[in-house]
């Protein structure tokens, strides 16, 4: 194989095709990226199997060819070099030498025929949305995915494509994360769990753009996404998710309006006094026109009255202060409503339209 | 004790005396911050007993005392308030109440009778410098400071007053650094050794000014640096500093110029083919026209060719690649001149006036 890119070009394919290299696996393939260019174009592989990455570079094949390399050490090699051309040729035993200007680099590649390829979905039926649209989806929900085993399904949000909605889900046992946008087209209803360190990866390779698109493509084990020069593939989460919407079903009899950022920056204050771990609420006692924020520790106390408007009874309910935070940093509404039934039942913030629903369990203060 | 300040000028305070706040104590008063308001301003202590930090934040003083407080723990408290004006108000049995707005914070203050202030160091000739050479001598030359115990004298730097010239160097058994900088006004012979931790605290709080001076007063046992309303003191470290200019002293017949970027930019990715820990040497072949790099490894191989002027014969030597970097990186100059003696004996890195010279030993490749 002989090829010639452009040091930035390859490093971008890089960097995205580095995000399914396994860092764990003791399969040595595992942490390889594959240079297939037996097809007319420079294609960056890599697959831990539960995520592949595909890429195309530009460039220009000399000498068609198939080799695998270590994907942290040829990213570090082609990292350190000039912005210039970069000529990478292997011989029939794999000995690779990387050159650009009056640098050369030798390393040995391995068979590319112990690579797994990625597996075959079929691109038909894709739904469209912005990249925008996806990096915000996730960024809004993912901090209520569980981070343990206990439930495999708590590991992937929910994506369920609904006509021309789309909602995501994720919850934890503990809360509820869900967020609903509008799709441009409509589409057949579906609904799957998407592992949620595939979406992590997702989001750091999309970039913040309004005006293209990612296309996602479903088949009964995998999700596929399309963007620019590049597919990923994940394996999904098998199961039948929860009902979401029995969980989020109440007659919220109160309903407490309050600035979202005077009751983040309050919340915030209050964890000072809670040490990690130390599972103590943040106790919030709510009459008609304010909130009023108490927390006392062993390293002292704090006391913080709020502005606010209030429709039902008088409440106090305790929190952990950590869930109210995750769920109000990703809402960007100036005032929020959060709706409540009493200090032992779950409570909502949610907008009218319910483009965001956030639930978290109160925790017992008495 | 009763005052009141705004929230930044509190803030950027404690921010300047908690670089003197021990983290590893278990006395608790070494962690704390007094608040020293008997003398008509107000001013913030912080001593670990090795560094001291004393600085004046405005505000208005209602009641005098002295209260000593949790360091961390009032700046996590301050820091959280909104940008307003705050009210700090201890009773008799130093119960402090901290109220910014509606938010009320309550904490437990110490006795300042346990409290040790800063030693008196007299305030006459003082050594004038502006901020930013002082920050940039640190910065040049702190990181060839020993960091473990073997000889006392290496966690320290030299600063050494010569009529109107103030060098600073610093070494640590494989190499020196050295700066040489004119100070506006000429000053009697001294020679100290401050610590590094010392410097390394000055560094982060002084801020990057030409135009504002920092005033060094040394003691038999202290060195004192005003700048603002701040002083910072700190034991300086006893003993008689190394011979430095014998170690400068040899022979070099070979030097060699090259490009100061490109150099460090070489050196920089064979270093990616030596493991850290390895001590694997990175070998240079110098000949009449050209730098030859290279390094062989499990991993792999590097070649590099550099244009250079050389002096004297040609040579091969070996170095640990890291101690070149860090010199290289605090030298502005576009082109560098390396001066060798053999492949055995130290080389020296410096400028044709001396403002700066970096001595690295080189390594046995043989």
């Amino acid at each position: 194989m002989k090829i010639i890119c452009n040091k930035n070009d390859l490093m971008n394919g890089l960097n995205i095709v580095l995000k399914a290299v396994s860092n764990k696996s003791t399969m040595s393939i595992l942490q390889c990226v594959l240079f297939d260019c037996t097809r007319g174009d420079i294609r960056l592989i890599t697959n831990d199997t539960e995520l592949g990455i595909e890429t195309v570079v530009p460039g220009t094949i000399l000498e068609k060819g198939v080799v695998a390399y270590d994907a942290n050490q040829i990213s570090n090699y082609v990292r350190s070099l000039p912005d210039n051309d970069i000529t990478i040729y292997s011989d029939a035993d794999l000995n690779t030498l990387i050159s650009c200007e009056k640098i050369k680099f030798t390393i040995t590649g391995k068979n590319g025929d112990e690579f797994t390829y990625l597996p075959k979905i079929e691109r038909t039926e894709g739904i469209y949305l912005s990249k925008i649209s996806l990096k915000d989806l996730i960024r809004q929900t993912i901090f209520s995915i569980a981070d343990n085993d206990t439930n495999k399904m708590m590991k992937g949000e929910m994506f369920e494509i609904n006509g021309d909605t789309l909602r995501v889900v994720s919850l934890d046992g503990h809360r509820i994360s869900c967020r609903r946008i509008n799709l441009k087209n409509s589409y057949e209803y579906r609904k799957v769990i998407i592992p949620g360190k595939t979406l992590n990866e997702i989001s750091k390779i999309i970039s913040n753009n309004e005006d293209e698109d990612v296309v996602i493509y479903l088949s009964n084990n995998h999700v596929l996404f399309e963007f620019d020069e590049t597919i990923v593939v994940s394996r999904l989460i098998e199961g039948d998710y929860f009902d979401i919407d029995k969980m989020l079903s109440a007659n919220f009899d109160i309903s407490v309006k309050v600035n979202k950022k005077n009751f983040l920056d309050c919340i915030s204050r209050a964890t000072l006094l809670v040490k990690e771990g130390d599972k103590k609420p943040v106790i919030v006692d709510i009459n008609d026109e304010s909130i009023n924020l108490r927390v006392n520790s062993a390293i002292g106390s704090m006391h913080e009255e709020l502005d606010c408007e209030k429709k039902g009874q008088d409440i106090k309910i305790g929190f952990n202060p950590k869930f109210l935070i995750d769920a109000l940093k990703v809402i960007d509404d100036e005032d929020i409503v959060i709706h409540m039934v009493n200090s032992r039942t779950p409570c909502i913030i949610k907008d009218e339209e319910e483009n965001y629903i956030y639930l978290v369990l109160p925790i017992n203060f008495v």
